[in-house]
């Protein structure tokens, strides 16, 4: 029997598709309704087998609703669950995806605190919409579950619950925890990644190969999304830079000095922390 | 009928085996020597169909050989270079594979000019050893050829032809632009990688997604050979940082002053660069 009678997706994309694809192939739910502006994106994703149909209203699609996963930008995410938590079931689980938790938990903290647990599958890509959506995309991935203070612990449970029967693994921890953490281990590489690609001269690109590609991947991802979140979580981002400015300053201080001990050092350091995460 | 009776390649580890496996496979040689200091490797070579034999001795290796390839890390090219040059074929083609090619290019510009043409196939990898070779390595990538002012014609053309019948489009340019390029193109992401993964805090790492691992992917390189191509590379590399830091530091005064338009002109500046060059 499928765990969830309704289940709504808003914002079907990479996410929000592969999410929906691995709902219907797991029978986690009886009928998954997409929800968005863009119709035709919608009709794709009916005929990719993401959702069983959609709504292009919000209050329609939410009526009744066991379910409801927020998969739009960051900043879209708490005025959709306001406007979804009159027309869901009283019971209904409600989590989002976004990569920032401080605002939207603290947000929805009050409003929603019965139906909302955050969540962040660390599972994106420089890829959109829904034709790179796949039911594979969440397994061996993890899912940072980050409930309120206020957050109930069975909802809590449920939470990591859902996120696990998608495929991932679950981490718990605070918006705030999230937030620092996620501003080292991806915003700042998204900086990084994006000034590098920005500071090479347009004559060079033609000798770029392997190394400056991977490096520069997810430069690629969409600029206002990404604006989104690192306006969301600017302090920690800044903290973050901070550190990584001192690291590249050792760098010029070694090189300048022609102190290639120390530049094997460095190397060393940085091989090391890559070398202990693997692929 | 293959073109070179005898070819050796010194070094034969990823690039190597590579160069191997395709002068093999492709029948360009009769019989591929490989010449290393590693005798199991060597041997793994032979069963992994890199090469057909191996030699200890460089000098023995060399007699005759009408196509030496060197694939040793840069600081041993000139003198292994100087070594093979009283046994080779007196037409004998010899090129390498080094990162940097100004100091190798200058160094043989005297001794070696009627047989030494540098190369740089750019197709690196943070894995190392023949066992990952492959003789589609060279396939589609860019080969840059570096003669000398020197460097006779015919030798030059004769240098493009082998990278071009090993799979590779070739690219010309005198050694000095190849170092001041590759600085901003590889030895500069291979800075900023090892950085990023170094700044990361241990306790951070496992939440490190695709993202993180993507950015810092090639500091996973071997240190002493990227230390010694940024010892052979330094100035045009503390030129290229000192580029990047200044982008890093529009991307600090923007989120500092909390300007979010600016942030997401630098994040266009950036995407743009990274979609024109694809995957």
């Amino acid at each position: 029997m499928a765990e969830y009678d309704r289940a709504v997706i808003i914002g079907v994309g990479l996410l929000g598709g592969s999410i929906g694809l691995a709902l219907r192939q797991r029978q986690l739910a009886r009928t998954v309704l997409g929800v968005g502006r863009n119709q035709p994106g919608l009709e794709r994703a009916v005929r990719f087998g993401a959702i069983d149909a959609y709504e292009l209203d919000l209050n329609s699609a939410c009526q009744g609703a066991e379910l409801v996963v927020v998969c739009t930008p960051v900043q879209d995410v708490i005025h959709i669950v306001e406007h979804c938590l009159p027309h869901i079931a009283s019971d209904a689980l409600v989590t989002d995806v976004g990569s920032t938790k401080r605002r939207i938990c603290a947000g929805l903290a009050d409003v929603a605190q019965q139906n909302f647990c955050g969540a962040h599958p660390l599972a994106g890509s420089e890829k959109s919409g829904v034709e790179h959506a796949t039911a594979k995309l969440l397994e061996r991935r993890l899912t940072v579950v980050t409930p309120s203070a206020a957050t109930p612990p069975l909802l809590v449970e449920r939470t990591e619950r859902l996120w696990q029967s998608l495929g991932s693994r679950t981490l718990r921890m605070s918006p705030d925890e999230h937030d620092r953490a996620l501003a080292q281990t991806s915003h700042l590489p998204h900086i990084v990644a994006s000034a590098l690609a920005a500071a090479t001269p347009i004559e060079l690109l033609p000798l770029a190969a392997s190394g400056w590609c991977d490096t520069t991947r997810v430069a690629a991802g969409g600029a206002e999304l990404w604006r989104q979140i690192l306006e969301e979580n600017r302090e920690p981002v800044l903290h973050a830079l901070e550190g990584f400015a001192a690291t590249l300053a050792e760098w010029v201080r070694a090189l300048e000095a022609g102190d290639m001990g120390q530049v094997e050092e460095l190397l060393l350091a940085g091989k090391h922390k890559r070398d202990s995460v693997g692929n």
